[in-house]
């Protein structure tokens, strides 16, 4: 015996979803069935409508429903600071530290010689366009990786002759957590960018 | 600046799903984003129809389409043997194994002190209808959790001036596992039940 079909075609789209295996998504399906009608509802009009009407943000490639991104649509916003970023869920990191004020630049994607992912695979060639001179800094939050410091230096590079201010967020220990728990790599850039007090 | 609307509406959807916390989440409705328009109207249609023509099997309660599932139907199942399971899930967890062809059903939960379940709460009374004299066996499969054991003893104390003959599922190490990693009680319970080779 089998599950009905359209309960095996409900556990296999769940499969679809990153980390999630047969046991996994048989418990997920099994759940829709215990779900309220109205809740149900929403999760299929919402999947439906966020997989048709979001897009990349036309100038920074944050995700939108409009031509252009809430940040990139706010005046208040200092466009002479761009930040820019791997994916366009680290903008959502970045504002919640509420510290940023300035606007964004999605690269999507970051240069990596593992994965095959050049330069040109990238939105870099967007950000160069961006970068007039009104632009007073760049702020490079790739990852702290090798795939995210390889782009942030070859960024780096492209500018060294312009007169964009180039900066990278610092590294160090994170708050909240025990030195003995940090490793080595995190360790010697928190004694490199050592402060004093 | 938050997420658009629907992109949040869609989070929120995948947090009702079991063990999925608001990085989960988030995850899974990127992961929407980057499907194939025809995987998303598969994930749509699909949890669409089940939620609304998946039901219980009227006889065993096992999950179907139809009014009677596949197993009910099935004319070549053993209908004087039945087997009792806690969830529909069960049962497919048995029909893999490929050993049992008899029929089932489901008590649709177990008794539970701590959480309050009572016999009344799941199908005991449902499975009693189903003991005819043409019924010879009666195979207790709930959990071998102290709410199975429970919801196992009492039907089989219910039953003991019925001519059915009522059987547990036997408990010993499992298959493929090593002896060292066995817990306590099912080194006991394996002791108990061990057979002469």
């Amino acid at each position: 015996m089998e599950y009905p079909k359209v309960f095996e075609d409900l556990i296999n789209s769940f499969r679809k979803l990153p980390g999630v295996g047969a046991k996994t998504a048989e418990r997920y399906a099994y759940q829709i069935l215990d779900l309220k009608e109205e809740q149900v509802a929403l999760f299929l009009e919402s999947m439906e409508k966020a997989y048709h009407t979001l897009r990349p943000c036309s100038v920074c490639g944050n995700l939108t429903d409009q031509d252009r991104c809430m940040i990139c649509e706010d005046s208040k916003r200092d466009t002479s600071l761009i930040c820019v970023v791997t994916k366009a869920k680290d903008i959502i990191a970045i504002e919640k530290s509420g510290t940023y004020h300035g606007v964004y630049h999605v690269l999507d994607g970051e240069i990596s010689t593992t994965k095959g992912i050049l330069p040109e695979n990238i939105r870099i060639k967007e950000l160069l366009e961006r970068i007039t001179p009104d632009v007073k800094e760049l702020i490079l939050a790739t990852n702290p990786t090798v795939d995210g410091e390889t782009t942030a230096l070859y960024i780096g590079k492209l500018l060294q002759n312009h007169d964009v201010i180039v900066t990278r967020l610092a590294h160090g220990l994170p708050m909240g957590g025990h030195l003995d728990y940090a490793d080595e790599l995190t360790l010697i850039k928190a004694m490199e960018g050592r402060k004093k007090i």
